[in-house]
């Protein structure tokens, strides 16, 4: 179906927000009133602007407090409606949306109402306008759609229909079966929007915290599904208030506006993208950094060996069992310092995910880095993170491992551990990566989780808040069915807010203690856990004796849950990226969130400048 | 009545959170477990930190999920209890603040709550400590304050009071009053804080939406005068959980809150602060500039005539009528070019008015800025815009104009009105200074407006959202009762956003139309408005003949509310400022708030890089 979008749902002026709705790929636009008002061009500007950009002007809207009035407003009303009509034909539009009045003036009288109604519509249709009508779900007497439907039928005009607002019927709760009920022709427009679910005042709840189709908690494709059973032939149409968006830059808000709408035609049975692949696996994480030296030292007190070099590149990989880490040495990404820059999922089929990805609007990034790699199917993340679809060692696929020539095996001189082949873990060494931790641009949160989720294949898991010292940070992890995958996505307290900026890998082991023994022993800098924390672990929980000292001498935090025991410690941070060891036992099923305030303080801590 | 904070409401580390509570003026605070979990410091130590700082450590909070649990629950808390109460020994605290269960495992019994308590109690009396007993507002079986004044009552022992909280007393719409009934001895503490009034699950509300008393729509001054006679002799402690707060520094929050319990105790009767002495106009706005020359040039355009020089400063005196303009050239404080630096008020009793303005906290400035000035009293306010509590050509009084020596009465070559007398307007030069709209700092927009109505007698009107093209913005202003003091108080959508920097003054001529013609003629450049603006207002009004056209031809915008009509038009920013000239007819009361809107919008498309 066509898609459109309302200005009022992206950032920016008119022309911004054209051209983002234009480059994401939507096929018209509603204009919204103060956004044409605003505007330094004119109507027949916009219109050709809009043309040239391959978008149509679908809709014009809001008119307001039209009906059910005295005659004397009423005729003021229809001088206004006039005005506006004109407008439209300049800006090449032939529907215009009028909501339920929330005038104080307006009468409880559905047969004024529909009287009206008639007069106005047949004033549109001598301009070539279509006047679609639509429940406010907070109008003052007309707040259902069922009941605005009942009014249009009533007026019996042919330029007058009904515009259905998923917003509006699902705060309401209204039952949207009902919609199946109004004949197709006459459902003048769809718009749609979903909205987290919050017990608030539903105008506030309306203008405030709207978002895409996929981000909240209404059913918005269970409505599409009536609406298209009713015949709609219309477009599908976004509108969105919403005070992140509106602050947000409209290029990025327009893609993931358009992504909505493409995965909510899929989940309708409208359209089928090419199916999801989820990962199997972590193949692999790409840190970046302008000198190896320290982050070397790092990968090598936990217990990770320099195995193999790429063949043309100054590029490492470090290893230990199936944990591999690609170190990058670049010396023009300086700014952050050690960043982690890419991450490979194993892909049952990559060129599969690669298309899903593709369809879903992802920045598909070229196949080939240099001309004698492998050819790799690679995404860009909203976070800027690389995504690489691996097939690590499988036959007939590419391999990346290929570009990379193995290292002698001789241990490293500063090998923490005794090891078994190159590769192989010694006894306290990582095993793989258990999680990454990876924080997003702050008007992205709810983004990545769509991206995450609809793009990779991942399922999102409960959102939680966390108290760091300087404000209250959200986390919301995905992971595949296995558990084999798990991102953590945070978002910081502020756009501003350093803590918004780190970036972690934790890696699994089976022995966190003799690990973190190791890593100390190898020279490794801990995270200091604060003694007060071990005091409190003591009143909560009872430990075999010397176990809680155990912790305390090695900074190693813990957290419970009723599947099992989670044990972790941090390393220090370098550049934007630090590292956890963590030993999950008897299914364990988080991440240590409880632990995350001590943790961020601690981290705070170490800053420059803070106490 | 002594003052006390939950160190949860301040953000930072704990020695931050103590520092800033010392700084303020505290006597104590309520030690939040996580801050001490996160802290370096031992339990001894932060007792050590805190004497140091003046301050008591009143509460220890909180203990969670106690009572009305099976048995072997219970010892295991119990032995939890037990270790904290020792902790408590190390850090000097007596009192426990245990919150009602919200554990499934609790059992609806209010004996079982009673005779679990009552051990808790004799536990605690062991280790010289007290628990009081609160009510959560989510409470599984008790979430009101009777309910769990009657267990405690049933409990019956010496060690075991109630804790009082404002929010989760009022959130739930008890009735107060019964506080009363509560012997004042068992009150063991009480905890305030105010919210917004607001439709939204109480968890949430709490967590993230609570304020300081008088920010809020609780009516915490009703409960606390409850709470004293029932006879309640311990600190007025505030516990503020909000998102807020947590981002902002600890030193202005802990001022903050410091001052809004002096404004409680006052509103209860309980205290006396200076009482507050409502300014009667604005004597002047200063600007300060590293170069004088654009400003000088718009002030000429805008009618405004250099009359007076400071005898011994680079400052001179703008006038027309009673606007009166300071420019200050300083080429230290060039970063933002042209600010509002200073406003003076004019005062019925100057050095009253300062003294009010300490007792709230404000930082008083030294009453001379040179020893030849007249001495004036000032304060800065949160948006550190210097304040001036003036005497005007009032006798008796120190007069800050005597520190100008008048220039010659000759027009200045670019004046653009024929002029009367020196200083008087010309046909349609400025009267006075109508409004004066000052962006705050972004964590500060409550604290602002809070300071205005307290420490300068201003009357807080609503609130109100606008849409600028890239965020939302939120205005509030406050006033004088004669409306001769207007200050619109704004907030930015976000901390690094540009328009949040803006500052405006509003000028008042009985002909707008004429100012704009000689504004233009003299060479001023107003800010375009958008034709598009001008035909959505001849469809929303009926004008004259001409009357719209006039507007458009001057960029001048209209609005009207039931009281009558406002037009205004504004000139090019320079630095932070831009200037208004307003036409007030038939007692409008608003600010164009309709209009804003479009004003940002074409600002932004003033600047550099935006299309």
């Amino acid at each position: 179906m066509r898609t459109s979008i309302a200005t009022v749902s992206l950032s920016g002026s008119l022309t911004e927000k054209l051209t983002a709705a234009s480059s994401a790929g939507f096929d018209g636009v509603e204009i919204f009133e103060n956004d044409l008002l605003a505007s330094p061009l004119t109507p027949e500007e916009i219109r050709a602007r809009a043309a040239d950009l391959g978008l149509t002007i679908d809709l014009y809207q809001p008119m307001r407090d039209i009906e059910a009035v005295p005659p004397q407003e009423f005729e003021r009303n229809l001088r206004r409606a006039e005005h506006k009509f004109r407008l439209m034909n300049r800006l090449g539009t032939d529907t215009v949306l009028v909501c339920s009045s929330v005038s104080p003036l307006a009468a409880d009288d559905d047969a004024l109402a529909a009287e009206q109604l008639h007069r106005l519509a047949a004033l549109a249709q001598e301009h070539g306008v279509r006047v679609a009508y639509e429940a406010l779900a907070w109008g003052r007497h007309v707040s259902t759609y069922d009941h605005a439907w009942r009014i249009v039928e009533a007026a019996g005009h042919p330029a007058l229909g009904t515009c259905l607002d998923s917003f509006h019927i699902l705060a309401r709760g209204s039952d949207p079966k009902g919609i199946e009920d109004i004949p197709g022709e006459k459902i003048f427009f769809l718009q749609l929007a979903d909205a987290p679910l919050m017990a608030m005042d539903v105008l506030q709840w309306s203008r405030h915290y709207r978002c895409f189709p996929g981000q909240g908690g209404l059913d918005v494709t269970g409505l599409v599904r009536h609406v298209i059973n009713a015949g709609y032939t219309g477009p599908l149409s976004l509108e969105v208030f919403n005070d992140v968006f509106r602050q947000a830059d409209a290029g990025p808000t327009a893609v993931d506006a358009q992504r909505s709408l493409v995965l909510l035609q899929e989940a309708a049975g409208i359209a089928a993208p090419p199916a999801s692949v989820e990962p199997t696996g972590v193949a692999f994480a790409e840190l970046t950094t302008p000198d190896a030296g320290a982050v070397s030292d790092l990968l090598g007190a936990l217990g990770l060996r320099r195995t193999a070099r790429h063949r043309s590149k100054p590029v490492e990989l470090w290893q230990a069992g199936a944990a591999r880490v690609l170190v990058t040495t670049d010396p023009v990404r300086h700014r952050d310092g050690l960043a982690l820059a890419a991450l490979g999922l194993e892909s049952p089929d990559p060129a599969a995910a690669a298309a899903r990805a593709e369809s879903l609007l992802a920045p598909v990034l070229p196949r080939r880095r240099a001309p004698e790699d492998a050819p790799l199917d690679a995404v860009a993340a909203p976070d800027g993170v690389e995504i690489f679809f691996c097939a690590t060692d499988r036959e007939g696929l590419p391999n990346w491992r290929e570009d990379f020539a193995p290292l002698p095996e001789a241990p490293l001189p500063d090998a923490p551990l005794p090891a078994g082949r190159c590769g192989e873990p010694g006894p306290a060494a990582p095993l793989r990566i258990d999680h990454l931790a990876l924080t997003q641009p702050w008007h992205q949160f709810d983004e990545a989780a769509l991206f995450h989720r609809t793009v990779l294949g991942l399922r999102p898991q409960e959102s939680v808040d966390v108290a760091d010292p300087y404000g209250l940070l959200r986390s919301r992890a995905v992971t595949n069915g296995d558990g084999s995958v798990r991102i953590a996505l945070g978002i910081g307290a502020g756009p501003a807010d350093d803590a918004g900026r780190a970036q972690h890998i934790a890696l699994a082991t089976d022995d966190v203690v003799a690990a973190a023994r190791a890593f100390r022993k190898a020279g490794g800098r801990a995270l200091p856990v604060p003694p007060n924390y071990y005091d409190d672990l003591a009143a909560r929980f009872e430990f075999a004796p010397g176990e809680a000292e155990t912790y305390r001498e090695l900074g190693i935090l813990y957290d419970r849950d009723e599947h099992g025991v989670f044990r972790h410690f941090y390393t220090e941070t370098v550049g934007r990226v630090f590292f956890e060891l963590v030993q999950r036992d008897g299914g364990y099923r988080g991440y240590g969130a409880q632990n995350a305030p001590v943790r961020l303080a601690a981290q705070h801590a170490l800053r420059p400048g803070r106490r």
